[in-house]
């Protein structure tokens, strides 16, 4: 069963109701919208800003308002969840303007300046939409459990490893908890967590907030401690792949149910490292970890789990090596379904725990065939210990996946 | 013996021959110059370039080039090393333009689009001159020494900690090495690293390149397995200091020879955290370094070295703390002078090595009186064991810093 990278992102849209361009970063014309007038004027600075930069700032309708000193320019616009809102000039060439209510969480932005498309220098930078960009945080009634507290602090590490599948160094992230610190002989369970398309190694733990859930989660006895390993799930180029941009969207594997750990020999190609990635999990990530750190390296103490793309990933590779995981979650990333499980012995036989969640605003997610809450009920129906998750009033965004992970820490490794 | 912090910059400003504005993020007006044409056209993607960018790039003439859609724009310049470089615009919207020649390694630049100074999205982002903003890295002849290689790979790890000084939690940086995770018994020596004005506690790790730097030199085995701390030495603000922006530029310490840890008392004030960093690092830093991780715990086991203000900060506190550090380095921080030392006598029965370095084009510190080489030769003539290093052809940046590391990181410890 192949899927060709275009089917891909039309199944990811038709699941998240999401615009192809929004979410896989395709040049943008977002239509010029009047900036709007705030009822309350009661805006603060983000907690995303740069230390000391009074903007962006947010306020309790859960506006943005911009402002950029452009003295020169004739137009300067806000651009932010599909919109650009166009900002006005003062006096002394400082220009401003304020969107529409955002949902709670973090968002990608930028502005627009005579038609660059840049960077906002107010605001922190992040890895999505295929680049560092302007990120922004619009608080959340929930927002307690992502943020940092005087309580034991585990540690997000930055990980070089040598990979013998596409022989160069690689990048990745790893979350120790606190006990790994102050417990020199204990051994830890481990979580595989993948980002989404156009995001990278560094979403998780920037946007996602993982050390700090985990941190939180594990100080109130919520989650068992236990290792998050984070990795770039597209960056993957192997000795003769295709250049990227020269083509390599031919191959994806799909799920290859009953396949031993990497097996399926090599598939060229696969758009940007989809596919291949699952070689580098399995041949070079984990017994990387494995290897380095104090880790219980058996099945069941290893998860895998992902947002959108990562979600797929996550199915496709636990379905091809059916006994290497024991927890598996889907965040955004559409479901598992009967048909393909009723006669997998091995996963099912293995498999302890199948999250599946979504956001509230993913209608295509949360309501009718491909209903996350529908499909947990079937696999139950089968014998799978399966459980769904919807995010109150998020989209395909990181607020989402925040929760996903905050409700997923607390169902594994127990 | 107080120093306002006009006085310090001043003194900074002399020591390294660079106005205040490149040096300290002020507000700057760069004169606006042509467009160069290269004499060799091998423009290459930099390699501080995001992933998948062609633009900016460097040629073998260490000339930047700098490239961006803005079809609306009437004026676009590259903002780089003093200067704004006139770009030009194609038919189809798209600017480019070309700086003079660089010196080897990292720069902090942007762009200027119609007035407003913004990130270029092309490159990456880096913390410098008070904002996060574009950096740009030219080769350099001795680039090895801090390219990622196949070796064994500590690891620069993310630590959050409640300071008892500040009252609230705090960020920093921990270079563990290879040996750490590998041998899980063993305690290591500690140096305290710290960054530059504008800059904070991910200088460092990114532009610096201190993990792999310390990987390579452990490989090697030019150095022994040491740890590294780096915080944030300016955003220090403790309960009742005045808020950023109100004042606080009053007092700073100055070296207080014989002072034992952590005493003279709380000193309000000090240019941003400055002087309130003393504080941290002595009351909250070593103490929980030291509670956290396998550290062999005393004096002939401790360094202290900064960059620039970093480097002044490194003078006045391991003078004040005479029997804290065994080993100190000032890298474009000025220098240790004979009068100061010599009746030091805990400092000098303490001291293992002083080392003091400085780029070659930064004449004020590598000729005259204030040399780096002639302070060594003075010191040594009093009993200390002074090292210079001058960098070559390297100004006030990250090229000089990062081979200061390297010189300074094999002289300790040992």
């Amino acid at each position: 069963m192949f899927l060709s990278m275009k089917k891909i992102i039309v199944s990811l849209m038709a699941l998240s109701s999401l615009t192809a361009s929004a979410q896989f970063g395709a040049p943008r014309e977002n239509p010029k919208v009047p900036s709007v007038v705030a009822s309350v004027e009661d805006f603060k600075p983000a907690s995303t800003n740069q230390g000391g930069k009074q903007y962006p700032m947010v306020n309790s309708e859960r506006m943005v308002r911009a402002q950029i000193k452009a003295p020169d320019a004739t137009f300067v616009g806000l651009d932010i969840a599909g919109k650009i809102y166009i900002m006005t000039k003062d006096e002394n060439g400082v220009w401003t303007g304020t969107s529409e209510p955002q949902d709670e969480g973090f968002h990608y932005y930028q502005l627009n300046i005579d038609g660059a498309s840049v960077p906002d220098p107010g605001s922190k930078y992040y890895y999505g939409a295929s680049r560092w960009g302007s990120g922004i945080d619009v608080p959340a009634k929930d927002e307690e459990f992502y943020t940092v507290k005087n309580v034991p602090q585990g540690s997000v590490n930055e990980v070089y490893y040598w990979s013998t599948v596409t022989e160069k160094m690689r990048h990745g992230y790893i979350y120790l908890p606190a006990e790994y610190y102050s417990n020199p002989t204990k051994k830890f369970p481990v979580l595989y967590l993948q980002h989404g398309m156009g995001e990278n190694e560094t979403g998780w733990s920037a946007q996602g907030k993982t050390g700090i859930i985990m941190d939180n989660l594990i100080a109130e006895g919520k989650a068992v401690p236990f290792i998050v390993y984070m990795d770039n799930g597209l960056d993957v180029r192997r000795p003769g792949d295709p250049a990227p941009g020269q083509g390599g969207f031919g191959g994806f594997g799909g799920p290859r149910p009953q396949g031993g750990p990497g097996q399926g020999g090599p598939r060229r190609g696969g758009f940007g490292g989809f596919n291949a990635f699952q070689d580098v999990l399995i041949k070079d990530i984990i017994p990387m970890v494995e290897g380095k750190y104090r880790v219980i390296a058996d099945t069941e103490h290893r998860a895998m789990a992902g947002l959108s793309m990562g979600g797929m990933q996550t199915h496709s590779i636990t379905l091809a090596n059916p006994t290497t995981f024991a927890y598996v979650g889907m965040f955004s990333g559409g479901t598992f379904n009967t048909e393909e499980l009723k006669d997998a012995a091995d996963f099912k036989k293995t498999n302890k725990v199948l999250f599946m969640s979504a956001g509230g605003r993913e209608t295509g997610m949360v309501e009718g065939d491909r209903s996350v809450v529908k499909a947990a009920e079937n696999l139950k129906g089968i014998g799978i210990n399966a459980h769904s998750y919807v995010s109150p009033e998020t989209a395909h965004e990181w607020q989402t996946w925040r929760r996903s992970l905050y409700q997923f820490a607390q169902l594994i490794f127990k």
